[in-house]
């Protein structure tokens, strides 16, 4: 298995909990400390901050400190990663059922003649 | 929270691993029999079925059963709607951005005429 499929499922694993997902949506606004990021949760921050290292080590976000204020931003090219990863496997997914679709068609023309020889011999 | 993140984050869930996004992608090539599925992977059959569970209850892949066949299929519409997901945190994320940058830019205009006076004070 290709290394870029066991690091997009490290990204899908950083959204795989309504929390993290719920930040994410959050830092959507723009980057945001991690005391104004945490407010809207009724959590403790030592377990708001586990979620945080699950979303930076993802890479899904950044942080950076300065003095004591740590701020949290997205980073959004990881997103288009995950992104690309299921656009990718639903366009492979669409390509085969159209060509499934050819082939009924062109089956169903190929056996037109033959129901007509049928019904006649009926 | 919405209930939609809650679901979204189940689907994120069953792609949180290398092996369930494995057989995302292969089933990305039609549908096949739980057999033929597992056959490249180096796992005992009940490890196996496990990920098709998370697979299944997480609406990604459905499975049927004929006589003592089970056929998995990709369900793609879940997968799009996890991509849809992403695809709305990012444009968040870069319609903020374009906003920064106008801002800054109408601030820079703003600024022009101050910069020049101060020069000319100079």
């Amino acid at each position: 298995m290709a290394n870029y499929s066991v690091s997009v499922s490290e990204v899908f694993h950083a959204l795989a909990d309504p929390t993290r997902c719920a930040i994410v949506s959050s830092l959507g606004y723009g980057a945001q400390t991690v005391t104004a990021l945490a407010a809207p949760f009724d959590m403790a921050l030592p377990s708001f901050m586990k979620h945080l290292t699950v979303l930076e080590r993802s890479g899904l976000i950044r942080t950076s400190k300065l003095g004591r204020t740590r701020t949290c931003e997205l980073v959004p090219e990881t997103l288009s990663r995950a992104e690309k990863w299921i656009a990718g496997q639903r366009a492979m997914w669409e390509a085969r059922s159209d060509r499934m679709v050819e082939f009924v068609e062109r089956l169903h023309q190929q056996e037109q003649p033959h129901v007509t020889k049928r019904r006649r011999k009926d």
